[in-house]
């Protein structure tokens, strides 16, 4: 779990003040009721059967409806329904994914408790939203307003930036310690330090990409893991092939020499196929973990990939020249 | 204006069909209006004077009072409202601000044209919190779902993809001629080269963190850019700070040199303290030149703050070895 994790659940954000009625009931019969309650939100009647949600009629087609229309007839199936036990941002997903502007909340025998209103989807949405782009920037608060944090006191600020920055410093210096045992290489062919930065810049680049992508569309999709990683690192042989050759062809021409080309973009080509694998793979295992994989899309993920891009340049360059 | 683009106005997601009524309305017959209507959205009711907005009645709150109550006691002020020019991200812009559900939109005048709801809120939200994330992983799709990146060809994957990785290639590349021009420092003092990649490494991350909450608080708050700018700066100096120290002292060990610790700690804290200031200024640069500022959070930014971190590296080692 995530430190400073606020309560994430449905219940925290559930209506309990919402109109419903029974399948036989008539319109007529519904606005009555309707009329004189104090309702947390009126925009959907929920229909039941012994307390079991059955279906929902919308407000705008209750009162296009004749008066003697039963409910029955107006009805649909409430498809979107979440369980108590489930994620805020669960009501966000189905929301998006079912184009509904409220979700029922149902217990385990389908018994209506309440309904996420559009009020709570649109908030919790913003800040789901938020915390997801400031975490992947490595800024680890949850809870916050960005009000808060482009006005409130330096310290915080401070506080807020410093843990994932020193974090990368470690992961930085560590770059230089596999740099550093690499030393003969450098200094017979001072050429090799010309390129260690686009190797990283570009594996980096490759990484965050697939990573924008994984972390959304687990999100949102039933998806194969073995097929997505398959058809990603597909994708990633392609994009490295490109950026290889082009890269491998700019290195010659800077260095002056063939080798340290053929160098340079094998290590582009292989560290971009690994890192779209990888920036899948590591919002996979969040998932698997439990952990927000908009963790995954982050710092922890761009070192980790600038770390594997340095050491597969060394390694070719130690094995070609 | 960014390639690509689909309708952003308002009107384009503006629901015409909403109920309205007279201040002198009484509730019961409001309601006897709302009944046998077809609305898009009955969740508010608009006071009207002369056709202008002057207030707005929840659903809720019509529902629970006494038929006799007029319009003009139940209505609170329609304070978030849009002009039908503006931009359909300001509909949730005010949706967060005011915390409402729905925004109505008025004309010059003040006369009511309709009104943007929950659902179109929603919708909005989800798409355009999809857009800022992938352009600023540099992918750069306008109007796609997430679910089309995911599983479509490979070969439209590439093609959202590649663009922003030549891009870096190119800026990569020239970090490496760059670099190149130092052929001499470097082969002088080999352990500078160990050192590149953590550079460019801090200052993207410090970078990124500025960006990420620049992009979203311009878009939430009147700022005034003299005093942000300045306290980012003092950010940065202290973040900077910081890092230079850490950064100066794990440089020394690694390398085994004062001198070189020297270099790559006050590299450290220069580089940090621009990549705030740079990471706040490109996206008020976009701004001003109205274009998407998420635009200014990715790879064009990063490409920057590397250029100017690994110049500024090489400018200490030239002047203090």
């Amino acid at each position: 779990m995530v430190p400073g994790a606020v309560d994430r659940t449905i219940t925290s954000i559930t209506s309990t003040k919402i109109p419903t009625c029974q399948s036989g009931d008539t319109v007529a019969a519904i606005l009555e009721q309707l009329v004189g309650n104090q309702w947390e939100s009126a925009d959907t009647i929920y229909v039941l059967k012994d307390r079991r949600l059955i279906g929902r009629i919308d407000i705008t087609n209750l009162l296009q409806a004749a008066d003697t229309t039963h409910a029955s007839r107006l009805m649909e199936r409430a498809k979107a329904r979440m369980h108590p036990d489930a994620d805020r941002e669960h009501a966000v997903f189905l929301a998006v994914k079912e184009d509904r502007d409220e979700i029922p909340v149902v217990d385990g025998d389908g018994r209506l408790i309440g309904a996420v209103t559009s009020q709570a989807i649109i908030d919790t949405m913003h800040r789901e939203h938020l915390e997801s782009a400031l975490l992947s920037a490595g800024i680890q608060k949850t809870g916050i307003k960005i009000t808060d944090l482009a006005s409130a006191r330096v310290r915080f600020a401070v506080r807020s930036r410093a843990p994932w920055l020193l974090f990368g410093l470690v992961v930085g210096l560590f770059l230089s310690v596999i740099s550093s045992q690499f030393e003969a290489t450098l200094r017979e062919t001072i050429a090799l330090a010309f390129f260690p930065p686009v190797i990283a810049y570009i594996a980096d680049s490759v990484g965050t990409q697939s990573e924008a992508i994984a972390v959304r569309a687990f999100a949102v999709m039933d998806i194969d893991y073995g097929p997505y990683l398959l058809r990603e690192l597909f994708i990633g042989l392609i994009i490295g092939s490109m950026i290889g050759v082009l890269g491998g062809l700019g290195a010659t021409f800077i260095a002056g020499s063939l080798q340290i080309g053929v160098v340079v973009g094998l290590s582009l080509f292989v560290s971009s196929a690994v890192a779209t694998l990888l920036a899948s793979l590591i919002p996979i295992g969040f998932i698997l973990l439990d952990v927000d994989p908009a963790l995954g899309s982050g710092p922890l993920a761009t070192a980790l990939q600038d770390i594997i891009s340095i050491v597969i340049y060394f390694l070719f360059a130690l094995t070609l020249l």
